[in-house]
């Protein structure tokens, strides 16, 4: 059963995903998704971007290099993953550093449904319309309660909500979880959290429901930094690089429930 | 002489090659003939690349994000390196997967005259019009031959044809070369088929038929590849990614001759 | 002060830094400009370029792979960064190598006032009309004074120079500076020239004069590398790709004093 074996299933299985992505991380999404054991496919191509969509298992959608060539491309991929009952990922990076950014991803959330949209705090709090002080592409700081603005976008946008920090919350509008493993060094690496955008559209593939996927997507990947982050002394951050690729490889079910440190709210 | 010593002959030559590849592995492949001794030069500019084209030794042309305007790119280098005689690799990525990358393929093919193409067992039996299941960018699988195939893409274009997998077979048309250095760890890191074309592309520079340059080519990288992943356990991608960059440097004309294992069919 | 403590600065004040720069590299800038401390953004867009321009605390111009929609993003990055008085950095990546890269850095010098430009010796050497012979975006070889055409950049463009090379020489048109930290390995890796032109960057934010703050970068990192170098054997590339962003994170600012090696000429 799947529920029973997830990360399993999911090496079995090998979704195809497809990224539309910034170029600063696609090489590390590739090579995560790989070590994750699917198989990740990158385009930029309008030309062939809706047949790509209707290939693959799963499409992640991420601003982080957004401009309006590409916006369009994202437009079409995710149009035609919903007629499709793809499952579709947005990550809003930076959502709230510039003008461009915000109405990228409106015009985005209003033609797209996505299962699940996974940001940091500041830019599910752009989302939630709480004040928030982000630093460019970076969580920033602010006062918002994160289970409160989880909720909020979950419950506006009709799905999923996957807020990354130094515990993960994960809601699905009324249901909440609250994932404890992890390390300081994932802000200490560019793309750690595009990775996981891509991670997680790799389990909503899974016969799970997309809350439940999306709770697993989180603890692997969480659980993978944590684990990496104990092998390499404080500071190592060109080895922790490394080390998350390999531990998200190396982590299996049976790891996975021994150290998961999850908690249902 | 070029064949008793080719791998000190291109470090001590250097060759400068132009790479027109995909945004995904442009840095691994820039880090790869950097370790190797190659020069690499990446562009992706319509302004310069016909200039480019004529000051290097070898131009590689890597489909994996072709779109229209880089499609154009791919054509003005390729018909000026024809018309002065430096060599072009075809690297046709996930050739099969959607109608554009097909036509962009059938273009370049009809258009430019390439010394070498560079695939996977999917994207040679896609170019053989063999039935075969190919997934996204990854090889996937079928019942063709592959010696079989290899000849025929051969034959059909003129040209040598390197077919990676778990054995490379290298064609000419008529005679073949199997490669057995390798590891399984190849296809779990993202660019390692796009990096041995741009190997490939390093030593067609050097005095040797352009068979001869691929067979030396390909065996120096699956030697490197099968040392990289001796040193580190199974599922350690994320180190191999790293090792694989630092065996490209160390393999010597000496190394190479003593655990090369290549049999001419 | 500042001046006494310039790392435990930088990395309390965390400057945001926007690079506009080649895909080659931008994976590394990015985890390179995280280790030392920095935040990085990195954007192709020019719909967004000017609002990051005034958000970000200095812009770094890397033309690697400019083209004339890239060259009009740089421009516009850079006016608007004059105007409100943030620092500009130009690394004229390969310039000399054709003539759109002429043109464009051309251009850019016109219309833009750069604090730095930081480059090798085939880069600067073009910009001071010396003759060299560089290779593709290799530093390649020449006779000029590299003093001399350090202080001629510096003089024409009322800016500070960095020259990398195996001493950097950093010049402000008068003054001038000669760093002996490094190690052969730099021009092994991909980027690592640009990546130090980011570094420039980050640290031009402090309140040292644009010369001071120069070379304090310059040597933090050369020192990064010299260090990283120790710690592996000869030729193991990959591995040095990822103790170099190790060493950044590393340095602080009691190693930075004890093992810097800097004349002033």
């Amino acid at each position: 059963m799947v529920e029973q074996k997830p990360i399993a299933t999911l090496r079995h299985e090998s979704p195809l995903i497809l990224n539309i992505t910034n170029f600063v991380v696609a090489n590390y999404v590739a090579n995560g998704l790989l070590a994750l054991g699917a198989s990740p496919i990158m385009s930029n191509s309008i030309e062939e971007i809706e047949e790509l969509s209707s290939l693959c298992q799963a499409v992640v959608i991420n601003i982080g290099t957004v401009d309006s060539l590409q916006l369009e491309i994202m437009l079409k991929a995710g149009k035609k993953a919903n007629q499709l009952g793809i499952p579709v990922v947005l990550d809003p990076v930076g959502v709230g550093a510039t003008k461009y950014r915000k109405l990228a991803v409106h015009k985005l959330l209003q033609e797209i449904n996505f299962t699940l949209i996974r940001g940091n705090a500041g830019e599910i709090a752009y989302l939630a319309d709480a004040t928030w002080q982000a630093k460019g592409v970076d969580a920033g700081k602010g006062d918002a309660d994160l289970t409160e603005i989880a909720h909020t976008v979950a419950s506006r946008y009709h799905c999923i909500v996957a807020l990354s920090g130094e515990v993960d919350v994960v809601s699905n509008g009324i249901d909440l979880c609250k994932i404890y493993n992890g390390t300081p060094l994932f802000p200490k690496i560019t793309g750690s959290g595009c990775l996981l955008g891509a991670v997680c559209a790799a389990y909503l593939h899974l016969n799970l429901s997309p809350f439940q996927a999306t709770i697993t997507a989180c603890t692997h990947y969480a659980l993978a930094g944590e684990m990496a982050a104990k092998m390499i002394s404080y500071n190592k951050t060109g080895q922790f690089y490394t080390a998350l690729l390999d531990q998200l490889a190396n982590i299996d079910d049976s790891t996975f429930i021994k150290y998961a440190r999850v908690e249902y709210v």
